[in-house]
């Protein structure tokens, strides 16, 4: 039998990246043959994690074979896994996220819980199972908790995640606050990417009901920097849409520091978003006050609306 | 906000219905306003172990209310489940099942594990909490697990099954081997049942691919004695047949103490049982040595030849 291999989503963020690496130590000190690896390039705030803990990224994988053995963490759903996916045995999930679709033909393991993130629910395992959890572990669920939560400040964050936290900070030594900021700024230096890159960077494709959609979001500090490149995010939007016959692409443009988003949006079914937030949108774009959530604040309300 | 209900599969067994008694003593231990119901009648086996440890049966429930808040133990598939569980909000989930096709638009507790039964993964649910498990409590996992492992003979059974079950023993201070012999033969008192109470005592409607079956059982001591019905069997199974516009009706007629079945089909896709047990079915019936769960041994391998 070879190697279970672990990953998270396609166009991997910082919890996929970690919560994939958390997973292999986990299931190497239970004994078993795993390796953690990636399906996309690695952002510049997981790089920053990296760097500083000193650790290796894992190996790039495009597809796996008919019948490989994986563990999905942070994500569930075959559009956001690895080519081939439906043709791989699943023996374990562990996420965050809603369900949808989800199918295998024999029993599982799976764990989601409505938590902030992957690697919360990570901790609790190797809580449950008496496994040590050192300095550069503890700084790993950090750095993922932070991440998603955007320091705390995302509604998707619940109290069990700031707990955790708190008890993460404690045995990484260091100052959470000062190190989260520092590693989301490194996320936001964006200047040096395409278009085309932009809009992949933290990209799904989600079902909303029968419509097709993808959803981006990228973080900033400043949305106006951001929105002086719309007309080249807009023909790569546009690419996708062709490409992938979306019905619609929903662009986030997220500022962290002020938690509000502006939504780039084309596509026939446009209108979904509309109706969702109660805007109009200009010139294909709206500004959402205090949406920051993909998972929490749009995903739902769309799918509701589609 | 009302109730949370809290219910196992249509037909229940006493893993459905234990699951859910157990679930609900952990959520209310919790402070959470729960309460366990039922969606179908309670069989012999199960009546047993009420009546031994004189716990009242949960309420039958015939449907939910649209947004009626719902915990689902012991299966995860919609055509299983409530009547109108797809406007329903699932807050949780607690099975062993393989999962097809579930499907929420937000994030959610899930939790399964590929063991032997339910109420294993609440018996860790209880350890895990650091709460009590009494006598009545112990008495109620092990009877799940005895009975959804035939005494620990399935192959569904794993070790972790046995170590609790071990455990649960120690709590209980009964003699398992004995109790357990007592509650499954209860079970197969079905003299006085119908051909259609019969068939629907344990049926799950179940896709194999895109083939839409049904596949129930039927535990026994005597094979030859149950298929002394065969005729009347097959009246109820046709009927069910065109009711539910099935493309296979598959009746496992399961020997208890020698863990072997008989296995007969109907339906236009009868076929798929011939190919994945290289049988030929003589008057719509045949022997199936050592297929004892449907789980295990039927549906994955119906899957792949459907």
């Amino acid at each position: 039998m070879s190697k279970i291999l672990i990953f998270g989503h396609k166009n991997p963020d910082t919890d996929s990246i970690m919560s994939a690496l958390l997973m292999e130590k986990f299931d190497k000190n239970l004994g078993f043959d795993v390796e953690a690896v990636r399906l996309g390039s690695i952002n510049k705030e997981t790089k920053y994690v990296l760097n500083y803990l000193g650790i290796k990224e894992p190996r790039l994988i495009e597809k796996v074979e008919d019948g490989a053995e994986v563990c999905l963490v942070d994500h569930n759903e075959f559009a956001q896994s690895v080519e081939n996916i439906e043709n791989a045995k699943i023996t374990a999930v562990v996420d965050h996220h809603r369900i949808c679709g989800f199918k295998t033909s024999e029993p599982l393991y799976y764990r989601a819980e409505p938590l902030g993130c992957t690697a919360t629910i990570m901790y609790k395992k190797f809580i449950e199972e008496d496994m040590e959890i050192d300095k550069t572990t503890a700084i790993m669920m950090l750095s993922a908790i932070i991440s998603d939560t955007l320091l705390f400040k995302s509604p998707t964050c619940t109290e069990e995640d700031k707990k955790i936290a708190k008890k993460l900070e404690e045995i990484a030594g260091i100052n959470v606050s000062e190190y989260g900021l520092e590693m989301l700024k490194a996320g936001t230096d964006l200047s040096d990417l395409t278009a085309e890159e932009l809009i992949k960077l933290d990209a799904k494709e989600i079902m909303l009901n029968d419509v097709k959609s993808q959803i981006a979001q990228v973080n900033t500090a400043s949305i106006s920097v951001m929105m002086e490149r719309k007309d080249e995010l807009e023909k790569a939007m546009k690419n996708t849409i062709d490409e992938r016959e979306l019905d619609v692409f929903v662009l986030l443009i997220t500022d962290i520091i002020e938690s509000n988003s502006q939504v780039i949006v084309l596509g026939k079914k446009s209108d979904i978003v509309e109706k969702a937030y109660g805007v109009i949108l200009q010139d294909n774009t709206a500004f959402l006050p205090g949406i920051v959530s993909r998972k929490k604040q749009v995903v739902p309300i769309l799918t509701q609306n589609a």
